[in-house]
């Protein structure tokens, strides 16, 4: 019944650091994902290429892609691309693979990127055609909910799918952006997506917002995700809600992996040394628990 | 395939409290429980009837269960019993339902009660026997695995049900009660244990240590768990470790009953309004996550 050897792909670089107001010199970003890459993860999202006007944090992106291109030649790397400007330069930078993002919700969409989503989707069909040599994932945020609609239809889901699908898209991340997803919902989307797109690559990324971080992925791997997409300590969250989460910490997942016997080759205790490290170099929000725990027998 | 109406135990004003070093004025106490019953929660674990030298914070166990069975007629109220003493207690100061608490492993239970397993189980026979008129409940500590000795074969935590059933035990309590459980190992404890003893309630009590307080209390509920034992605000964990948890938190869990359709009969708002409420007056370790969200968009 379980599904053996999903891909935990490494977000926190990206997707944890772009919550982070103070710059982390590039130097700290490159130990951290040094230390993900030693512990067994393969692929890493190290960075985005967006406005440094909008994310200054992510100024540095094209010169630690570079530098971390020719240290790690054996790693997947990738980065998020917001649209065509950031692709061009992703894929100056050197980049194999990148991914972009639409939203299921018109008005997250444009909250988020600007714009129409039938902009971003003539966007993504001219980045699949112009940049047909590297591998490009589609990141669908608000899949399972949005914050000014609500939750989010499956038969939507699907039919902006098939549009992606239609103009080249083979590899998707149906993204739970806000942390309002539950188990049977995750469920039945995977399970719809791969019947409805059987040649796909279909994976999750889940933000822990609402405790379900660990229960929305895991249900996505039982349910046959091909990867999942986690962040190191579960940093992350929103600068304008203190307790708003970020994705599943990766560490906390490897363990529930090694706990259930499904191998991922990743090292927990390496890692968790890593989110260690990390937890002890970059103040923010951490959603992990095996970064905090001492060691107690406790009474019941 | 998903179970509907699981009962949702509350057992913070017992596993929670008896964490937190500063005494909870009985007023307060009560004030926490009358918050919990008006959310809609029936069951509550109230206090526990152990030495006042050991856990001073129960000192006023048997008051507050007077008070208490005065003014929630209607509830089902129960409380922990350690030992023979704490059931005498328990049963003159009027509740109809006790729990006593044996371990699976030996040496936690030298350190939680003092006494070998044989010791526990004698008591708990002569409990089971002397108080046939109450309800009593089994809580078997360490279920999953002990500080000590680590993980726990699932053969010994069925013998030790059969020992306990042989002398009338009828409901069980697995309770993972450092945290170390996963779901797996949950699903197939509550499939053997049913197999094994159809005419018994078995149910759960999960701690968060490693942020599987949520899969695994669910992957419980969907194996057919009789009830779930959990903590308003998730409050508990450890004084001596700083990052240990308490129970699953109830308010997350109710969320996830609510979206994945399963009817408790219990207010999520009001209960999440009951957990800030305690979140405001009680500071301790909580790791539930409702009790802390805002308001966010969130970029992906």
């Amino acid at each position: 019944m379980e599904k053996r050897g999903v891909q935990v792909v490494e977000v926190g670089p990206r997707d944890g650091f772009q919550n982070i107001p103070d710059y982390i010199p590039m130097e700290l970003k490159l130990e951290i994902i040094r230390r993900i890459l030693a512990a067994g993860v393969r692929k890493v999202q190290i960075t985005s290429f967006v406005s440094p006007k909008a994310v200054p944090q992510m100024r540095d992106a094209a010169e630690l892609t570079r530098v971390a291109l020719e240290e790690f030649p054996q790693a997947e790397l990738f980065a998020l691309v917001p649209n065509w400007k950031g692709a061009e330069r992703a894929a100056q930078a050197g980049l194999l693979e990148i991914s972009t993002v639409i939203s299921l919700s018109e008005s997250h969409n444009k909250a988020n990127v600007g714009r129409m989503v039938e902009e971003s989707l003539a966007d993504a069909a001219r980045i699949l055609e112009h940049f047909s040599h590297l591998k490009i994932g589609l990141d669908i945020a608000t899949a399972f909910g949005c914050p000014f609609e609500g939750e989010m239809p499956l038969e939507k889901l699907l039919a902006l799918m098939d549009r992606l699908y239609q103009v080249g898209a083979r590899t998707f991340t149906l993204c739970d952006t806000i942390g309002v997803a539950h188990p049977q919902q995750v469920r039945e989307a995977l399970t719809a997506a791969h019947r409805e797109f059987p040649q796909a690559e279909v994976g999750i990324h889940i933000h822990d917002t609402r405790n379900l971080g660990i229960a929305n992925t895991y249900a996505g791997i039982l349910a046959g995700a091909d990867f999942v997409q986690t962040a190191l300590g579960g940093l992350g969250g929103c600068p304008f809600a203190p307790g708003a989460s970020g994705n599943t910490a990766t560490e906390d997942l490897v363990y529930l992996l090694d706990q259930e016997g499904m191998s991922t080759g990743i090292s927990f205790e390496r890692l968790l040394e890593a989110a260690k490290f990390l937890h002890s170099q970059v103040q923010g929000n951490y959603s992990g628990h095996h970064i905090r725990i001492g060691n107690c027998g406790g009474p019941n």
